[in-house]
């Protein structure tokens, strides 16, 4: 199985701290040393509201990042956030009474294999030679395990710690904070949303404990090694909160431990695998991907969802988008759909405050927020998101239906989500601007948010339109009736080369190489947003978009010259646009289609991932695969038109369709689907 | 002469501290009572960003407010904003060991004499009779006087004090603070910007001081008073930064600085009084606005202009606006072209900041901030205004022009405003899109800021080809002959309905009365931002501003059937807008002129004066009164066209004209003229 390795380098710890984040979708740490490294990482300052795209970040060298996604504050300026909690994995070592530095390591190592969320690191250290091995249980939720193996000749302390001075972009949402040391560390706090968490940690030697000053919990043991011994110890952590729903009971034997552990991580890669031969760069990427999809995803939890950075770094504040829906959910949806149900339930959950947020601007129905929490209402601190960006109730429709599709589960469908999606078709309805026997969707902002505020953005209008058509297909009822006035009437941007917006064509021209000299940038951090709004310039697929979600309505052709329109306008200025461009030319057997490919598998892997996961392409990825790639289609039956590369020999992976299993191999003699009983 | 007149109802005590600030333009001080008698009112709390017109301030019962605008400072999240310095002018009673407290006073009076600036306040407290009188000397800038009678027959402790634990909007700028109180109160300031603060508090009579913990210094005396004693004693107060150019040498003696303090007040007023027989509230109401404009003016200074509230409040920040331009300047330039030269040397002083800002947006040329402070540089924290209002350069460009047209100061407009005015073109030169043979000026807010982005705005071009054609004619250099071809090929709003912009008629339509039910609130705090946007509502006057500003251009049924078009469409939610209604309305013999004056009369006056002065709706008072009323129209020669309700018997005035000063009289029987020798 893949492993991901770091050989430390200075400049991309804060990269690896990210990429290798462990997590058992209640629980996820960054994977930060652990022992003190980073001073200053976490100083108070307030990180002011900015467009995340174009924002300048404070830079660190490293970031402590401990989640669980349910727990959150309000931060004072940027509205409601994942805590970052206390960082309890820290361990220090003395030598000879000389403290353990990385900068003084031998033959330093560290790897996280993929298979079971599992860091294993050595180190030798003034004649010592270190293992330690540490991973976030998958059975047993609240719990961590550390393990050490220490060898040499020398007397050594070590040192357990717990950081409780950490800050969440840059504040501190710790209201109370009490600690004993009596047998171990024991940490209780409040929070400021009023929620209580529990850390304990222990290391299980006998232990002559001394305290430290707060904000800093600490427990030390002095080992008297004699040559060539071998010492081993572990270190446990419990981390409980109010919000918790079932306390476990656990047996703290290490090895029956890790067997659980391990058995469930395998259960989860059985299902979610795709095994690709010929490709090692593209199955390493891909396995990233689908390590991460489910380290952060909690299948049984309906109260949160995956934020953009699927709980791996505090960049977006672990606001829920629609990445959820749209890049996300059809890789639980194929894999896992207890995972997509819940994901959608969340929805369901938040659906009072999607109706509150609707009222809040004069309207009837819901308006689910641009930027979600736990809450469901809306965190997006620039207006013209939470205002504009409307789209994110159709996308939510769009997936509700695809659920429908894919598993045939009518039961959830009627009894949750079509209330959701009725509410949102009463949003839209109230949105409309009537004229001239026409209706307008007017001031919106589409999926590319590089022009801000149009009339008529083909993604937005034509997903209502379809919602709508579903809708009244559905069910046939007063509601669904009422939506035929409107569908009929709604202006659809239906040019063969289709207008991203009303007047689309009068945006400026721009002369990308006089004013986007260097491509390293991001395209909207060279010019100002002003010019940027009046210009052709896209951050991401708009209108592609459409092809994407609705495949067989557009001929080969006319996807391929729409494309050949937007593309020399597209920056890709945000990391959900190459998988969408990847997967249109691969439909329309467009040379570039692995090309874009690769630009996707970069994204995370080529440094990009300090401050966090981008998730939703981790989701594109998949899809980049299994529908891309593998020309998958998911109807009434399942289909494959694949577009294998000469060098992969084979794809293989499983699928859940209508509640059963299949199991598909793919090569470059054909496609082989059997169900597995 | 006039007075505002307080009888105490504490709902309205926030409004006459506004009302009645006084100033001397260095300085300005809020008329808050001497007594400590709002609790809490600072306590620290950040205010927020926000869309200003319809912002839920804190509500606080008053609000001290001492501000020297040259001093500002940091906010961390508002930017740059004018200070509320310690408030000194404390002073409390103890009669018998008990405090004076509003509540217990009989036949209290309070009065602000506009002809000096002096507020007079009489009180009885358990027997004792109390007269206060207070000033902020307009000859030396950094003196305020207070003077105290006391009659009665009982023991009375007076205890001078200082409140240094004032904020600015929630935030505290004293980064160090120092005092002593061994010779009356003295203390020392650094503010967050560096600036020094030093005040000097000493009441003149032998002392018994007694320390109290800061952040309140106190200095108390005990008086003895026998039967039907008068006792009479002074507070002096001395305030200087570091930003003072002259300290000046004072002579204590009341009596003499009194006089000259009344001289220089007579001297202000002789030259900007308007003299109206038969209408006491327009009277009235154009005396508290002149007040104002003396008051917030320093007419010497060119490090500053004058701020959206006057310096009577801190509801803007202090941040200079267009209205200065637009609203203020003409006053200025009628009644003090020094100080209105000294306004515009503001933005002379401040050019390099405003190239800096066009340069931080990609062009050359100078982008003039939408807010601007002291430094200069862009102080909106609302993208759209900061961004997209770019009239605000045109304007300064046009107030240009207009003070060579009024004073013939050709000196100082080839030396200074000039090069002011060809930067402003050059920004527009690059701002400007090119299609077709034609030059568009995308994305732009215009004056009505509830289209927040829109393109052609015809406020904005207009005046953009206006300037463009006065700088070709002006001087016939290689630049002035480059504007040709963007001049003719600048598209302009000139259907005879102006069009706001292009597709304003596209803007949703909607029903007033069924939309804002309750007109006794905004419009925009009604309606959300996202409808309003899109929505054909007018915040203020747009179209018609061109009326304003170029008159002769446009037919008066022109001007009518514009005005007929858009007024329906107008929410006045500016406090910019009724007085370009009405003298719209004057000029096209609406009946509805006087109307609209009396709605700008209110602005202040009826309770609107709580977090400061609307000070460019005084200068439009001025400008409703001479351009309107009396149809004044300044250009190589004055002339009037008055148009005096029946009840005006006669309307007197001073002004200034190419460096010679007129006297007119108008009346029902004509106009008479005089320069005055």
């Amino acid at each position: 199985m893949t492993t991901i390795n770091q050989t430390f380098e200075k400049e991309h710890y804060k990269h690896f701290e990210g990429l290798m984040t462990q997590g058992n979708g209640y629980l996820s740490i960054r994977a930060s040393f652990e022992e003190d490294y980073i001073e200053g990482q976490d100083d108070l300052y307030w990180r002011m509201p900015a467009n995340v795209t174009v924002e300048k970040k404070r830079h660190t060298e490293g970031k402590f990042g401990t989640y669980i996604p349910l727990i959150v504050g309000n931060h004072p300026i940027l509205r409601e956030e994942m805590i970052n909690l206390p960082y309890f994995l820290g361990m220090n070592f003395y030598v000879d009474g000389c403290k353990f530095h990385i900068n003084h390591a031998r033959n330093h190592h560290r790897k996280l294999d993929l298979k079971d969320g599992l860091i294993t690191r050595y180190f030798d250290f003034k004649g010592i030679h270190i293992k330690t091995e540490r991973y976030i249980h998958q059975v047993h939720k609240n719990l961590v395990v550390q393990k050490y193996e220490i060898q040499g000749d020398k007397d050594i302390e070590v040192e357990s710690y717990i950081d409780y001075g950490v800050t969440t972009n840059g504040y501190n949402h710790f209201v109370e904070t009490s600690y004993n040391l009596e047998n171990g560390l024991h940490l209780n706090l409040l929070t400021d949303m009023n929620d209580e968490v529990e850390i304990v940690s222990r290391l299980s030697l006998d232990k002559t404990t001394s305290v430290s000053d707060p904000p800093y919990l600490m427990e030390k043991k002095l080992l008297h090694l004699k040559k060539d011994q071998k010492y081993v110890f572990y270190k446990y952590t419990l981390i409980r909160t109010s919000k918790d729903v079932n306390p476990c009971g656990i047996d703290f034997d290490f090895d029956k431990l890790y067997a659980e552990h391990q058995k469930a991580w395998q259960e989860k890669w059985d299902m979610a695998d795709v095994v690709i031969e010929g490709d090692s760069n593209l199955q390493y990427a891909l396995r990233v991907s689908i390590y991460h999809l489910l380290r952060s995803n909690n299948e049984h939890e309906s109260r949160v969802a995956i934020d953009a950075k699927g709980a791996a770094g505090e960049a977006y504040f672990g606001h829920f988008f629609w990445d959820t829906e749209i890049y996300l959910l059809p890789f639980y949806l194929l894999t896992n759909p207890v995972a997509a149900k819940n994901l959608l339930m969340f929805r369901v959950n938040t659906l009072e405050a999607a109706k509150k947020n609707a009222k809040s601007y004069g309207y009837n129905g819901a308006k689910y927020p641009w930027e979600s929490s736990v809450s469901g209402a809306e965190q997006c601190s620039n207006w013209q998101y939470a205002d504009l960006e409307i789209h994110v109730g159709l996308d939510i429709a769009y997936a509700m239906i695809n659920y429908l599709k894919a598993t045939g589960d009518q039961e959830c469908f009627n009894n949750h989500f079509l209330e959701c999606i009725d509410e949102v078709l009463m949003y839209f309805m109230e949105r409309l601007s009537y004229k001239d026997g026409e209706f307008h969707l007017k001031g919106v902002m589409g999926p590319d948010e590089y022009i801000h505020y149009s009339d008529n953005n083909a993604y937005t209008n034509k997903l209502l339109y379809e919602i709508m058509k579903f809708r009244i297909q559905y069910q046939s009822d007063t509601f669904s009736k009422k939506l035929l006035i409107y569908k009929d009437g709604l202006v659809i941007q239906d040019d063969y080369i289709i207008e991203q917006c009303d007047h689309f064509g009068d945006f400026d021209n721009l002369d990308f190489d006089l004013v986007w000299p260097d491509k390293s940038k991001p395209f909207g951090a060279t010019i100002s947003q002003e010019k940027n709004y009046r210009s052709k310039a896209l951050k991401q697929a708009d209108v592609l978009m459409l092809f994407f979600l609705y495949k067989d309505q557009y001929s080969k052709e006319r996807m391929k010259d729409n494309l050949d329109y937007y593309l020399p306008l597209t920056t890709h200025d945000s990391s959900l646009s190459y998988i969408i461009h990847s997967i249109i030319m691969n439909w329309t057997c467009d040379e570039r289609a692995y090309e874009y490919l690769e630009k996707a598998m970069a994204i995370d892997i080529n440094y990009g991932a300090e401050d966090g996961i981008h998730i939703a392409n981790c989701g594109g990825l998949y899809q980049g695969l299994v529908f891309g790639l593998c020309g998958m289609k998911v109807g009434a039956n399942v289909t494959f038109d694949p577009k294998l590369p000469k060098n992969i020999r084979k794809v293989s992976f499983k699928y859940n369709h209508l509640g059963k299993k299949y199991q598909v191999d793919i090569n470059h003699n054909g496609v082989n689907v059997n169900e597995i009983m």
